[in-house]
This record gives structure tokens, sequence and C-alpha cells, in this order.
């Protein structure tokens, strides 16, 4: 798969006006500041389009959060095996991969980050199990690279989690038209991450 | 001036309850999810007293997130300054303090990460120019440590980027609850700084 690209099935035609429609709208107003109606204008169709898809507004944004998040765990842990056994090599891969991932979807991106607030209790629960799920593979990574003696840092599970929100937040600077490509960027990220473990980056190549 | 601490001048206790009704509205419902209605009644008050102070429901938001700019400079500026002359200490002492500043008010600190998109024109300028305002000083406190050859990283202005970035998300994960103290997650992350500009924490104590 590659980095970047979603194994996920694609929706119906009818289904995916609807999830872009909501994505935008969220986006650019909040969940609260949405209404179906909004949904509905957006995507040139009407409440009862959404309806036939999804229950309910909260289930059409567990919906944009949850594949978000099951596709960035996804496309980490397809990262990392495929960098083989050396801890930097999996660091570097981990965190470009995610750099490029959160770049490739700003708007999901921010969404993941600003709308926790407005899950249900049982979705907030899924949604916080899928981070956790997600920062457990960064932090067995550095734990592996600690253990192994490549890694310095005497704060593995600070300096996991400074990765993971360091590599998120491109997304929130991150403008097509900059300077540095994606790729220029995730390839940074990649050695700012072993640096901020206490890394090296010999065994490493971008 | 003590860190995490404002000496901005205090509003009126009748505007102090108003600002902080609406930080807590647009927090909780975002700004487009809340109306002046909505406000009113988190204040306990009336429409016409939001008016009595603000102008509009904009002019508050940009009150909220100015406020804390304007604050989160004048804090960093300060606890560079305090550092004396040492790169090391000079960057460790402005991530220590950014991630303190941070932790100490989550909900606006949030407000100035989610609603950049609600900002009117004009006033995302002004946004954006205090943004590059306290990014500046991240960015000559490393591009001056690796002039003077105590950082060795090859990307002064990512790293500084991924330093402001990684410190303003521990609000999002802080709990007070949490096994750490701000002040020890603080000391933390102002030595990860240092790792991830190719630093040493010798002429560090925190």
């Amino acid at each position: 798969m590659p980095e970047g690209q979603s194994s996920a099935p694609r929706y119906s035609v009818g289904q995916e006006v609807i999830f872009q429609a909501a994505l935008t709208c969220f986006y650019r107003h909040g969940y609260d500041g949405t209404s179906v109606r909004d949904i509905a204008k957006a995507s040139g169709t009407t409440p009862a389009a959404m309806y036939h898809y999804y229950a309910s507004k909260q289930e059409l944004l567990m919906d944009i959060i949850g594949r978000f998040m099951e596709q960035s765990i996804e496309v980490t842990r397809a990262a990392v095996e495929a960098a083989g056994d050396d801890p930097s090599a999996r660091l570097f891969a981990a965190a470009r991969s995610h750099v490029l991932w959160n770049a490739s979807d700003v708007m999901s991106s921010f969404l993941v980050n600003s709308e926790i607030r407005s899950l249900e209790p049982d979705n907030r629960r899924l949604n916080i199990a899928q981070r956790d799920k997600l920062q457990r593979i960064f932090d067995s990574v550095v734990v592996q690279g600690v253990a192994a003696g490549a890694f310095l840092t005497p704060w593995p599970r600070e300096a996991s989690r400074a990765v993971v929100t360091m590599c998120t937040a491109v997304a929130t600077w991150y403008k097509s038209a900059g300077e540095l490509s994606p790729e220029e960027i995730a390839d940074r990220y990649g050695f700012l991450a072993l640096s901020l473990v206490g890394g090296q980056a010999d065994s490493v190549s971008s």
C-alpha cells in the first residue's frame, strides 16, 4: 500500500458525496456549528439523503474520525513493518509516514484533533482506544530502540508522544503552496524524530 | 513576572464574567456553534451585557485569542531573557515556559489552534502576525545556537517549529490529574527540545 493512500473500501458515490460535504462543513464551522440541513445543502441533496446512510449527524462525525484514525493506525503499522528491524529505520519510517498521512488530509486531521469534544461517550471511548493504539505503535518503536541502546532518551514515553504531536501538527501549518514538498518535510521530520529520542541517523536514508 | 502568570490588566468583573463564559462556550461548542444568546445564558446576563463590552461575538473571540497570543509572546520573551546568554539555557527556558503557559489555560490554547478559521480577514492577519512573532523568538534562539555551534541540527527552522508545536500540544493531552506535574512535564520538554536541535543538556539544570 503506497504511503498516504488508503486501502479501505470506498463508499458508494452517494455516501461519498455526503461524507465529503460533512467533512468540509465540520472543518469550516465545527460540529455544533453545522446542521443536517447545512450538510444536505453543501452536498446538493436533502436531509433524507444523509439519513439514508447515517442514523444521525453524530454517526457521520464518528465515521469521519474513526475512518481517519483506523487508517492512521494501518499506515503507521505498515510503514514500521516495511522498515525492517533497525530501530532508527523504524522510527524514521513511522514519523515520516505520520507526517505524510496527516498532510494528505488536513481536514480530517483537524477534526480528529478538534472534535473529540463532540463525540458521545461510547464514541469517545472508541476514539480514545484508537488514539492509544496509534500511540502504542510509536511507544513500542521508541522503547525497543532504547532497550537496544540505539536511542538514549531517558523519557521514552514523553519523547514518543512528542514525536506524534509534532508530526500531526504538520497538517496545521503545511500548505501545498509551501517551499518544501510534503516528502521533503516528512524526511526532515524523520530525522528530527531520531534527534528527539537521542538516536543516530547513520542507518537511515530518506 | 512568574511563569504562566499574566501581567495584563484584569478586566472589570462584568467583562471578565462575559469573557470566561464565552471562552467556555467556544471551547465546548466552537465559535459557529455558540450564539450571543448562549454566552448571555452561560454568564447569567443578557445579550445587552455582552454588547456593553464587545461590539460583536467576533470581537470577543479576537479578544480571547489575541490576549492569549500576546501573553504567550510576553511569557516566552521574558523566559528567554531571564535565561542569560547560553543557547541551551535559552531554548530550555523557552520550551519549558511554553509548556507551562499552554497547560495553564488549555481552553484558550485550544481556541487559538482551532478557531483561526473563524477570524475575519483583518483579525486573521493580526493573529498570523502574532504567531509569526512567537515563532521568531524560538527561531532566533535556535539559529543563534546553531551559529554558536551549540546546536547541530541541519534544519533550524523545522526544528524550531517542531519545538513550538510539540510544546503547544501538551495542552491537548495534559490532565491536571496526570501522573506528572506540569513542572515535571515542562522540564522534560525542555530537555526534549535540546535533543531535537542536536544540543547538549550539560549547561542546563531544571
